[in-house]
């Protein structure tokens, strides 16, 4: 004997919660949290804590939406009409002239229309004339091609609601309104730590008897993902005063990741030591595959989340749980992952009573219906199915398989973000030559 | 007069380019950038330049799967059968003992087999006897829940190949190969130039003849989206040698992004300045809607989009040409966005002969397929419905408009990344409590 006493872990529940109730568990206890202020250089992917309201009106002017020329539109009513040029009016420009009939303005697009005018006569319905004169070819009716002051945003009006998420055209929208300055939610804080004593760190040197610490790695790319910059806490060693320690300063965060280097490990020593530093435990396993050793718990505002220490089921737990509490402490009203629904290209087998989430590539068919194909093992162990992996496919907990071409619903992961061909309604054929009618054409509602 | 000699532009190429041939001349003159060695903490997101190849066998030796006792097969063929626990091994110890006929020893996942046992019995087959012995309670066979040595990957073997995108996964797997630096592309620098006299920059105090920098903003946090930082270069005004000193600079980063108050403005200055500068343009204008205004050009190296002045029209173009154009630059394979089908939940009107883009917004209906609808005014000049999208609808060029319930491809934006919900395949209503059943029942293939 080794001379330690432990034994194999027996679950403290005699079952473990569903997905959805173990979400539903966490999210119960998530509130965005406070807001500060930050630059609009910094705001992408922030979620906005004040509603924002636009400073001026926009356009603000009544301006011209083409280039041509800005006419009274009864002087074109009997067209062709020969008009004097007496202005030449820019995006930029304020109007000097006020245009008398059979007078018009040079105008280019977004310059604002001057008084007199009432209409905008495209340069292609025109002709150029003797000396400073155009000859109108076409009777417009007024109010043509004139963009209306106000109508895209209208001065002390909300234009983007606090928990609006900030993508690139809410940059944009913000820019627009002038805000150099936001109010946003803040972000949590994360810390990640590793436990067990095989684990071997990225920079220690190699040795043939530990496995390299990837868990850390693994879990800090998808918290980045995010948008946060993750504290790595290290590697905690089978020792309840050193892991003590680590789980103290980690219980100083927003958000605590604690993998174990192996289950078991993981449960008989971070679960007295979390208990003694006075964390409540809400769960400690849920019916899932891979996964099903996933612990969480809080203390003050501190969400605790215990991983297995395998690094693919730890990154499942991690899309499942901790993404969208993280999600929603920053503030954001949308928590999953997007779906897609998939066929799959072969059998999958089951046992019911665990949902199963599968690693697939995505592809194409002829007709433009994805293809879910495992990404290779299933096996909690292989990493590299993880890394090629598009999305993971769901396997419902009541099934008890998929038949090949059955359809599911696949969580797109961040590499399954991009595809292959530019998808543009005109494809004449896949990158295989397989034939392919235009999309709407052969896809029915 | 406003004493300048501008008049309306006309295009130089009789029509445009479609978006697919616009994208195939961009791309054909791209390659991925060299390479550069960076820490793993930084590797999101990134392209790998060289191949990588494992250290060590993984696992290192026959570990357990399970939590259990390593036992010999044949001591359990009479099962039950009660065998002495000789050693106590957990993952990360070395083996002490050989084990006899009638031993086993008890064992954590992870943790090496010993010699003398070829196979595992889960903790729940088994039944704790007295003094240190255990009473296996099925016979097992050989290889049962054991993982066998290099079964995830071999020493020297390549795991991730060059070319390989860096999402989490592959962070984990980089990790897991003790890759604390990596090789991967360099990431093209990108700057921003606006022009016009009418725009307003960020930070300048409101004129109300003035029209906030947008595009600006909008752009750089659509390339902020690809992990780039882009260098803001300002606003270039109307002034031929201030936008000569201006291109100057933004000629010497990877790809340089002018975007013009106004569409005849830029093309009346910034091209022949351009040309000036030795650019070789070989684009002025695509066929899509909107974004008609849209050029390319190259200078050594450096690849010039000249993009639409408005901020939308902007966005768009960018979408199409500038994101798979950086992407290719960066290494990545995967160069669009990823696409979905969805039913148009109302009719769109469309002149055939140009692409249109229209932003939406994607709900499910009761059976779990994707809605779109339009995101609100499709005015180029509305930002604010480009802030609210999800994703781009695409109507092909040849369309002359789609029906209410009409299947169309949806390039998912960054703002449609995410979902309100979980979509785990159990969801027994919506979030209106309109009746849904399980997703594999109601789509098929």
């Amino acid at each position: 004997m080794n001379g330690k006493s432990s034994k194999p872990a027996s679950p403290s529940l005699p079952g473990g919660l569903s997905v959805r109730d173990a979400q539903a568990c966490i999210l119960g206890k998530t509130a965005p949290l406070g807001a500060e202020d930050i630059a609009l250089e910094r705001a992408l992917g922030r979620v906005l804590a004040a509603d924002v309201r636009a400073d001026r009106d926009l356009p603000p002017h009544d301006i011209s939406a083409m280039d041509g020329y800005a006419v009274c539109a009864a002087d074109t009513a009997d067209a062709p009409a020969r008009l004097k040029i007496v202005d030449d009016i820019r995006a930029g420009d304020t109007p000097r002239v006020t245009l008398q009939r059979g007078q018009c303005a040079r105008i280019m697009t977004g310059a604002p229309v001057p008084a007199g005018a009432d209409t905008v006569v495209r340069v292609e319905d025109t002709r150029p004339g003797p000396d400073d004169a155009v000859d109108i070819l076409i009777p417009v009716r007024a109010a043509t091609d004139i963009r209306r002051r106000a109508e895209n945003m209208r001065r002390g009006e909300i234009v983007l609601a606090a928990g609006t998420g900030i993508g690139p055209g809410t940059v944009g929208a913000l820019a627009t309104a002038k805000q150099a300055t936001v109010a946003v939610h803040r972000q949590p804080r994360v810390a990640i730590l590793s436990s067990g004593n095989e684990l071997e760190a990225l920079r220690e040197p190699f040795d043939p008897g530990k496995i390299p610490d990837a868990n850390t790695y693994a879990l800090m790319a998808q918290v980045q993902a995010q948008g946060v910059e993750p504290d790595l806490l290290g590697i905690a060693r089978d020792d309840p005063a050193e892991l003590s320690g680590f789980l103290e300063r980690g219980l100083g965060y927003d958000i605590l990741l604690v993998s174990g280097g192996a289950s078991v490990g993981v449960h008989d020593h971070v679960r007295p030591t979390l208990a003694a530093l006075g964390v409540a435990m809400h769960f400690w396993r849920v019916e899932m595959r891979p996964g099903h050793p996933v612990a969480f718990g809080t203390r003050g505002r501190c969400f605790v989340f215990c991983l297995p220490g395998n690094p693919v089921s730890s990154m499942v737990c991690f899309e499942q749980f901790v993404l969208p509490a993280l999600r929603a402490l920053a503030g954001h009203r949308r928590l999953f992952r997007r779906t897609l629904p998939a066929r799959l290209t072969h059998a999958v087998e089951s046992r019911p009573g665990r949902i199963e989430f599968m690693r697939v590539t995505l592809a194409r068919d002829a007709s433009g219906i994805y293809e879910a194909a495992s990404a290779g093992s299933q096996s909690s162990g292989d990493m590299l199915s993880m890394a090629r992996a598009d999305g993971l496919l769901i396997v419902p907990s009541a099934s008890k398989g998929l038949a090949a071409g059955e359809t599911a619903r696949v969580q797109l992961l961040e590499t399954g973000a991009y595809q292959d061909e530019a998808e543009l309604g005109d494809e004449p054929c896949s990158q295989k030559d397989v034939h392919r009618a235009s999309l709407h054409d052969t896809i029915g509602p």
